[in-house]
């Protein structure tokens, strides 16, 4: 048996979450709209607490808890935005947080997640030692865990940016949401398809991680490939919880390449004068790969995150 | 006889110029009022049209222009914001512009400029080719110079972020502005001092470019320092007319050192996640470096622009 929310439960998300969450504005650019030749809208996510989508969810997992889970906290493994984002979602609900990172995470995503108030466990850098040092956790703790996007709180969480959006912008043409494990998509997709079932709704993935665009054209959950493509937040395969709802909600999944992907994002920083991390810029990178499709249509985007790495950044001397 | 714009040339200015200027948001950060101690409201003009509040002034002058003027076009020599500002603002409203820029300028601001449909004539990047090159254009066409910051109808165009401000936060305990040339700092005070009288008004300037601190503690106009600043929308001097509307208006120009400035850059990229240039970053780098003066206070910062260089950014491996 396998929970798959519907709208009515992304609906209940909103209600629960709102007073938590910013609702994030809406963002157009007249210099993208005519280099695109589309009507482009951007839910601008990287405005989100903790900087990204992700804290919708965690915050609509830990309104969810039962007071025993409550009392016994929370925990994941994570190294992303999905770690913070559950840290800061439990901590000030005065939930207790555990997270497991690969004691090879970057210093700075190590400090944010202690600043938010969590309890850090590290781990060599393999999934199995992630998992093995979860369970130990939960052994001694008896904490809740939260998967970072097959939990059925999480996806109905993850709807909710599109809720907004789509009070602002009641009829799109489509919806592109960035495809990693398929949390956001899955939500957005849940929350599109009834708000506005005449959009086309998208999933946008990077060439060099394709396996969402695989899994749909097979039939079958694809693997993750192995992590070479900027877009880091994307590097997860589907579940079968998402891979269900994209199925029948996604008509289909854009891939692009590391290029399209670094030259959206220094469209959005440069034009748009907003920093998103480079898994957001894949969804503009889509479009700029296939303006046939949207050529004079609306067309939404939702902006997953803003956690970029300053010391890390693909602009070179491009001009 | 030196024109000095008043509030009503101010008010004047936001009607005429609200159709074609972006009414910019105003954002908060809950991280960086913890972070400060103080309660932080920053006016986005990095939002605005060619990424900066130069639009404004911009605007307004070519608005102001007689009909003889607007048929012999608009001159300035500049290799920053202002020029772009005023050769959008003129080729929009149907009006020729020419720019006077050092050969030495960057690519993407001679692609900026040309892009908005100027006629750039490049010259040797001292001051006495560029007042040649411009007084040639003059002298060939009849376009009427206007100057980035020692101008009546600049001055005026440029105090409307700050209108657009006060409408949205009527009683701030005080308002900061970066000062270069002093056209922003100038026209933010004539209306900060109408609108919101009891608000202190502060300069924020560049230790290595602290000219206009020293005018205002002298007494006399002093002239710019060598460029060493990161901060280079603040390399020029005051003007009679900026400097007799500080002196009259400004309660304190305050300083910061380059560490300071990057900062303050830092945060407001990863905290704020925005992209500002490093001139833009100069006021909350003064916040931070004057706790004792704002602590619990209400504290406006016009952020004046974001167009920083993606490919000479000063973010190294600092974490």
């Amino acid at each position: 048996m396998m929970f798959i929310p519907e709208f009515s439960d992304v609906k209940s998300a909103m209600q629960l979450i709102a007073p938590h969450v910013h609702r994030t504005p809406v963002m157009t650019s007249r210099q993208l709209d005519v280099i695109s030749g589309v009507r482009l809208f951007f839910k601008c996510e990287n405005f989100q607490k903790v900087g990204a989508f992700k804290f919708r969810g965690a915050t609509n997992a830990v309104l969810n808890l039962t007071e025993g889970q409550r009392a016994a906290g929370v925990v994941t493994h994570s190294s992303g935005n999905h770690a913070a984002a559950l840290a800061h979602a439990a901590v000030m609900r005065g939930v207790k947080a555990y997270i497991v990172m690969p004691s090879s995470a970057p210093e700075v995503k190590k400090r944010a997640v202690a600043g938010y108030g969590a309890e850090i466990t590290f781990c060599e850098p393999t999934l199995a030692a992630r998992e093995a040092a979860a369970a130990e956790v939960i052994e001694r703790t008896g904490a809740t865990m939260i998967h970072p996007y097959d939990d059925f709180f999480i996806i109905a969480g993850q709807g909710t940016a599109a809720v907004e959006l789509l009070s602002e912008l009641p009829d799109p043409d489509a919806v592109l949401a960035p495809v990693g494990g398929g949390g956001l998509l899955s939500g957005s997709a849940i929350a599109t398809r009834h708000l506005a079932p005449a959009a086309k709704i998208y999933g946008a993935e990077p060439l060099l991680a394709d396996d969402a665009a695989r899994s749909l054209r097979t039939g079958t959950i694809q693997p993750a490939l192995p992590p070479r493509t900027i877009a880091d937040g994307l590097l997860t395969s589907l579940c079968e919880r998402t891979f269900t709802i994209i199925r029948e909600n996604v008509d289909d999944i854009l891939t692009v390449t590391e290029e399209q992907i670094i030259e959206a994002m220094t469209l959005m920083w440069t034009r748009m004068k907003i920093v998103v991390e480079p898994s957001s810029a894949v969804p503009l990178a889509a479009v700029l790969a296939n303006r046939e499709l949207f050529s004079g249509k609306k067309v939404a985007i939702i902006v997953s995150g803003g956690n970029a790495d300053l010391s890390r950044l693909p602009f070179g001397e491009r001009g």
